[in-house]
């Protein structure tokens, strides 16, 4: 039974994905098993095509399969306007929205006393740069609206003081949402923030 | 920007997987690429090799590398005792138990006459030969307590009336369960199913 080893190897490997716990990736697995020509095997041979290629981004931290991320690349993107995100998640949802036509900077992460991650693991300094050389008209903070997400904002707001314009996406109601369900931050910040119609 | 279509294409195929949307599978595909070495490239190379040798056992339908499984092969496990399931997950979870030594036979499904799965499609024949050929001395319903699971189990019955001992898992109130939580259904079978102490 030595082989029926590589099945459940594979059902451990897949239980590490997020989302995935030992009882989906069973199931997983066998779905997988059972489509093996339409899904396993095609998942399989672009698994390894993105091992090979996938890198980040040496100027913004996108995950692209190039050295200088398509983004980066694209002369038709304004490179005076620099969206800062925590994450290549968050610049993909950015990216959905196909609203900005800037380009980013990833951070990889928030500043945390906790994990100890300081502005160096942050790709700050390289932010820092990349103001001054790019010739960067305004910054945006896109962080996510957590404790940890403001506190690494403000840092970052303090470090570009007085070098170019910063601002950061508006707090408020999302679209669709019904005040009953929202928080008392969330009223509190629209409310701060309402605007004459 | 060619190859960052690998990448969605990847997030496209992982959001086939059961339990995954799109927003897990772009999840679980970042999380790949940031764990290249030690999990994206592994997990490619063994989908290849299972994809490769994985089939269903000829004789039981357990899914396995070889064309008998390693269970119908153990010279150690009972051929007298046949344990039929809907799934091999459900196999799968017989197993985990460790309680059961005798063979299975997966039937890949339930009876059902709006999706048109008849008999033939389940390989129930395949069950009666087996029964017949393998010297059966009991065969154990271990279908899902669901009215498709019982409707199938009441036909294989039929089928095997006469020729071979049949049993069925008992229904109870599962061990860790609080009644105040149970279906009425599963208490009137507790209850009806009552063990004197």
């Amino acid at each position: 039974m030595a082989d029926r080893d590589d099945i459940d190897a594979l059902i451990a490997l897949m239980a590490r994905l997020p989302g995935l716990g030992p009882r989906s990736a069973r199931r997983a697995v066998l779905h997988l098993v059972r489509r093996r020509g339409s899904l396993l095997t095609p998942l399989a041979e672009l698994m390894a095509t993105v091992a090979d290629s996938a890198r980040e981004c040496l100027t913004c931290g996108n995950v692209d399969t190039a050295e200088i991320c398509g983004i980066c690349r694209d002369p038709k993107r304004s490179s005076s306007l620099l969206c800062v995100v925590e994450d290549v998640a968050d610049l993909w949802a950015m990216e959905r929205s196909g609203q900005f036509r800037g380009r980013y900077h990833v951070l990889g992460g928030t500043l945390s006393a906790l994990d100890s991650v300081g502005p160096d693991e942050l790709r700050i300094p390289k932010l820092v740069d990349r103001v001054s050389s790019e010739g960067v008209e305004e910054v945006i903070l896109a962080l996510n609206a957590t404790i940890d997400g403001q506190t690494t904002a403000h840092y970052i707001a303090d470090q570009l003081e007085g070098r170019v314009p910063i601002s950061s996406l508006a707090q408020g109601v999302p679209i669709g949402g019904e005040l009953d369900y929202l928080d008392d931050g969330t009223i509190t910040a629209a409310l701060n923030a309402r605007r004459r119609v």
